[in-house]
């Protein structure tokens, strides 16, 4: 058994923004030399995801709209209360809305492996699901297998 | 370590179901051979999801519904505008609500074994959760462990 | 390869509460030896989640609240008309919001383990996401790797 972990550096260059990194995914995993296993993809991050869907620009806008409909910016977050510095757990932005959103996504996604390839069917693409914006964000992909 | 992965075919019978597979994937785990590990169930699918929660028909109608209100079929979904034909990345179906509540649910579970049996409680069941049916539709079902 | 398994008892004190249980996670990874792979922290329940996110206890509210707006308490759902007792499947409690609310969110979350400890940076904290307590219940704790 093998395991073999790398991190890989995403820019984001929005507030929300979903970032294929399919390409970057399937590199790690060519890197790793494992052929049959899984990989995780994990985002160390509390406001910024990990999703597996169609990257159709429309569809992710689709999407998008749902995320700020469901989660929206104009509400009041007793989060950002902290954000002005009264508490140590602030992390410095009036980001309420986009942790929660992050929440509902969750931070990770697993992906089965055969023949060195990711099973990914031609319309699923990874995306880093980007809720705070923009900046540089390290994923974690760690692959276990034979 | 042993590694196993099998895919079962799954018929969905309408728009919006869910589709108990505990037996399914069982039967696999009982092929693998493998006595202690982790069962991926992974959809490759970009409008099915695989979610795990109790098979009692009235909560699962709850569910869609709910599921229904947060992504409305009624909306306006500019991927759906690709459907019509001009858009080479267009699937041909009108379902960009499909791939919304696909994407909240998300593509995979994973459930521990031990002892050669899934560690679900009495009232948790596996199902695929179908966003676009009805079709037959292909799930992985992966093993790993020893 | 090692395999390793741990149940913790965790209690919620109300009926939606997010229980951090990071330490006892950390505790069952190092008790496990294991020093790479991952951890599944898998929830055997159907009306309990399993999340990672930031332990800031104002934006733990306003994910509740928004969860409160998403899946309403006050809505009718079908699961409670079983909980007279008319049904088998019943599980005895009018908590259909309850079961919903978890479907939302998942039953389990992977982290990623290097030289025995977890990969979660410093705002990531894990969390029991219970939706129907005040209650005593057994999470899974899954060790793979080497």
């Amino acid at each position: 058994m093998k395991i073999y972990k790398q991190n890989i550096e995403i820019k984001s260059t929005s507030q929300i923004e979903f970032v294929d990194i399919t390409n970057q995914v399937e590199e790690v995993v060519s890197n790793s030399g494992i052929r049959e296993g899984q990989v995780l993809v994990y985002s160390p991050h509390t406001s910024a995801s990990i999703v597996v869907n169609h990257n159709e620009p429309m569809l992710i806008q689709d999407f998008m709209r749902i995320l700020y409909r469901l989660v929206p910016v104009s509400d009041r977050y007793s989060h950002d209360l902290f954000e002005i510095g009264r508490s140590k757990s602030s992390d410095g932005r009036s980001n309420g809305h986009s942790h929660c959103k992050a929440m509902l996504l969750g931070v990770s996604q697993t992906v089965p492996i055969e023949k060195g390839k990711l099973l990914l069917t031609e319309r699923q693409n990874i995306f880093m699901a980007e809720m705070d914006g923009a900046r540089t964000r390290s994923i974690i992909v760690q692959v276990i297998g034979l």
